[in-house]
């Protein structure tokens, strides 16, 4: 799956430095805070015809996005999302993808991260991930029932069926979809079979390599 | 299908009268140029997660952005769009929805208009359109080979079916894309199958009402 940190990683060493490293958020021993919502963000980034990976799970077209890449386009601001975030939930696929690039390479600090898969055994944690990563397979709405009753308050859900489910259960509260200047014909499509929901659009910023980036609330 | 035009005309009086009685590009003469290169546009409106119509072809999702409309966000270019076009070619769906909204709500003037059909016997034109529409059902290309014999520059192509078939071949210089603030669910999707295509992003407007336009040039 494309989340906006791969592209982010794929963006140069300025941007790498700015992403590696994260620790400042570790949230292992949050107070129980049930009255508080806990919030739940996409951060994503998709071609303009709707795809967040080729049809194998690839994200190599985002190569060509590396090299025009400029100082000021900086992060798109992932570094500040990622720092009001203190639990992701990401689907496999995404976990074993983000694990492939190397711990060096891993955007999240030690920040908690539950995977989600229908068959948590079959789902393998490196060692140096055991600490902070898990294995879940509850529904959308039970997971953020649990984050919520654990303190946490601001998730970042990723991975393409992932952020569908959470959407068919209207578990999302506002997505940062960052249109990639491409059409790429076919590939995994971000939106598949979600519910109709109405947003708000709050911003839109484009960048000097041509993606643009808007933030959206959902109505509930 | 949803074209922006539809958009506009369910935007209130204020774009309506901008909109109705454009008469100011008769083309009906044109000199032949054949060494000017004719340019292709498509220009419409998809929700967020990239759909121009509900399954059924109705557009009566646009209608809670009518009252969301500002003065400010005026036609969102549309009128500016349509001086510089001297042809359509729209899909046969889409003529005939434009066509239901009655000749006042008409909004191309007496431009020259292409009905793409595979079957264009079948295509119904009313008396009133019968002195320039007319049915074709050429391949894309062919139909952009006989526009710039004829002289034609800028040539509006609309309707889902219609942009996917000149995608393929490759015939769309730039589109001008605006994202509703909505997730439809399922619906028409305006991308489908297209082939891999660069785009290079031009320039990106957001509105008082939520619409965030992005116009895009194809990188042939």
């Amino acid at each position: 799956m494309l989340c906006i940190a791969l592209l982010c990683l794929s963006l140069g060493s300025i941007t790498r430095r700015q992403l590696v490293g994260y620790s400042s958020a570790a949230v292992s021993y949050l107070p129980i805070m049930e009255n508080v919502k806990t919030k739940a963000s996409v951060y994503i980034a998709t071609t303009v015809d709707g795809y967040i990976a080729d049809s194998d799970g690839s994200v190599e077209f985002l190569n060509q996005y590396q090299s025009s890449a400029s100082e000021a386009d900086g992060d798109m601001g992932f570094a500040d999302f990622l720092n009001s975030i203190d639990l992701l939930i990401m689907g496999r696929k995404t976990f074993d993808q983000v694990i492939s690039f190397g711990d060096d390479l891993w955007p999240y600090g030690d920040r908690q991260v539950w995977i989600w898969s229908r068959n948590p055994s079959v789902v393998k944690i490196p060692q140096i991930r055991s600490s902070n990563a898990v294995a879940v397979s509850a529904a959308p709405n039970e997971l953020m029932r649990i984050a919520q009753q654990k303190g946490y308050r601001h998730v970042y859900v990723d991975g393409g069926t992932t952020i569908q489910q959470f959407l068919q259960q209207d578990c999302i509260d506002d997505l940062v979809l960052t249109r990639v200047p491409l059409l790429l014909g076919e590939g995994i499509p971000l939106f598949l079979k979600t519910p109709r929901l109405s947003l708000e659009h709050v911003s839109t910023k484009s960048y000097s390599n041509g993606l643009v980036q808007s933030h959206y609330l959902v109505k509930h």
